[in-house]
């Protein structure tokens, strides 16, 4: 399954369009290239609807939202649910302001989208219409753990089923769930969250991995999890003397870029809950 | 010639405005620095054109358009023109957009253009005012093959001709021409597609060579396109194993930076057509 | 000192908004999270003062400066200036353009900064309130050198005392001071000028020591500029073969997620003039 859906990404190397924050476009960009597709950025509303018909698929993020942006997205997102494309929600910072979380409740309503992806705290702001304070990095109370893992199972099911679409709550631990199914990944490093944007990445890449195998979106979800957290720790292997995040950036991005089928296979470890 | 044109760059450090994506912006700035010049990005219609006149070239790039960041292009553009200074259009995604490509056109009516740089579909699409469909990646069949050199040169001279302005069309082969002359140039790397923004690098690269070296402005495309081409053989031979799309774009501006007179002649294949 | 200082950011993690340019965004965020602080950008009107009450710092950057992003920080700042968190103003290029003069003159007389931070050329322009021509990089009659150092300090000093806040001026030599103190760092590299954006990340990670050691600003502003320096310092020594200045950026930024408190007093070259 991970296997054919990372080479289903090379094979016919969507076009992705991301309307995205500025601060992690440019690695988005080089993530997707990395991974077999390729990506084109425009957020103005003047031609966001044109660009994402020449598409295969669209990523939206609310990291760094701007009134322009979201407008953009609107009439991107409701043309690619006209052509049937897969759409990704990244609702960061979702419950550190109202306008964002209000931006994506009109997104939600909106738009018919295929996933959506956050951490934690993200998805439980989300799902509970709630402000938190964190700004855009997980709380720590809010992460899944081994302890609650039935409960949070439930939680992520739940949500998914009253909202329609995927539901992937990243962060130590991964839960990626429709309304019947739920996934584990553990895959990944700890040491992800010091790399800005290693979120913003993954949730390009299931815009590619969905775009590439629409006919198993849950499987393409998980697929794209497991990629992104693997990428993570063969980059961490990979680190040398004297490399710190910025380097872990690149090397994150570079595992992408080098990973097989067979390596996704081997490397990922998930389970159905 | 064109050891004379990159040290020309790193002799007189030209100061250049670049109206630009923001994908790719840190890296347009990171190689002008590179090369030896000086780069300046301001795209509000505030200051735009007070900025251009403190500079010896301006780089205007049509990725990730904006409505507010065409009139700051249009007022820089008008005062480099005044100031007789280097001005070039880097059309990215022009095919894939009304925008983008209305855009394009209004920039060529209002502002005198030394150079145009794009991709083979870029610049078709820029030449027959046409709707593409590739995102902002060429498409194969508008690529410039041996097989068909001749007619793609006597393509390129009669667009120069036809707008008054050097036409440099990128990609495996790259050709760039004025109205009389055409060179072929077969540096480069077809990694180099693998990286956001390699073509937006060598238009801000272009930029300053042809602020540097004015007199010679030809000259100086083909040499910009030459260093841009080595930097990307260079970087490619440096790669180690672990090395994907994300170190390859930093030893890029990596080699741009270490590059000497010496080391470019010795690399650049380029031969009038 | 400092590594009291540094060891207070790993220790309290301080959330540091900023409201930046999109040239250097990334690198802002990275080196947030390489010392220790966590970032958030959010440069609409619509969140700004929202987003920066979850937060313990602000970061205010002029470069790239737009009419929505100046509102944003005029909104942002009057919300930290209420909260008695420490704000920062980098006002690159305001010797440039009037635009970006004036977003700074009004900044300064709408907000309280803790410290402001620039070249020699951004903070001479500020001072004097004139227009210069060198871009964002400051023009070498404006640097601080060692036979002009008692003239420039009691001038930063002079700016302090008329500002009401700390000036950092850095440059080759750095001068931070408030009215009464001034103290020399003599840290980094003279390459730092060749990756865009060092100035960009030493006012964030100034926003980040100052958050974490209020009760002690100027010293936690000079912690940041000795930190800063000494990255840049380690940073060169693991350059390898082949390196250039995109090489040099990421090493810089993994050499403050490196430095311990021990290794930064160890590097730090400063004292009182």
């Amino acid at each position: 399954m991970l296997k054919e859906c990372l080479e289903n990404v090379r094979r016919t190397a969507p076009l992705i369009h991301c309307i995205t924050n500025y601060v992690t476009i440019n690695d988005v960009a080089n993530v997707l290239l990395a991974c077999g597709a390729s990506p084109i950025m425009a957020d103005a509303a003047e031609d966001a609807a044109q660009i994402t018909s020449g598409c295969a698929g669209l990523d939206l993020n609310l990291g760094q939202l701007h009134r322009t942006g979201l407008e953009a997205m609107l009439l991107a997102g409701r043309k690619a649910n006209e052509l049937g494309h897969p759409v990704v929600l990244d609702p960061v910072g979702v419950g550190a302001s109202d306008f964002r979380r209000e931006a994506a409740l009109q997104l939600m309503e909106e738009i018919r989208f295929t996933a959506i992806r956050g951490n934690a705290s993200e998805i439980r702001a989300l799902a509970a219409e709630r402000h938190t304070e964190g700004g855009v990095d997980a709380d720590a109370a809010d992460a899944v753990t081994g302890t609650g893992l039935e409960r949070d199972a439930a939680f992520v099911r739940a949500f998914s089923a009253r909202i329609g679409c995927i539901v992937a709550m990243t962060g130590s631990l991964d839960l990626v769930a429709d309304a019947k199914r739920c996934y584990l990944v553990e895959n990944g490093r700890p040491e992800m969250s010091r790399v800005t944007g290693t979120g913003c990445q993954l949730s390009g890449l299931m815009a590619a991995y969905l775009a590439a195998s629409p006919e198993r979106a849950l499987e393409a979800a998980v697929s794209a999890v497991c990629a992104m957290g693997a990428a993570g720790e063969l980059a961490w292997e990979r680190m040398r003397e004297g490399e710190g995040n910025a380097a872990y950036r690149n090397r994150i991005i570079d595992a992408v870029f080098l990973m097989s089928g067979e390596e996704l296979e081997q490397r990922a470890r998930f389970r159905a809950l």
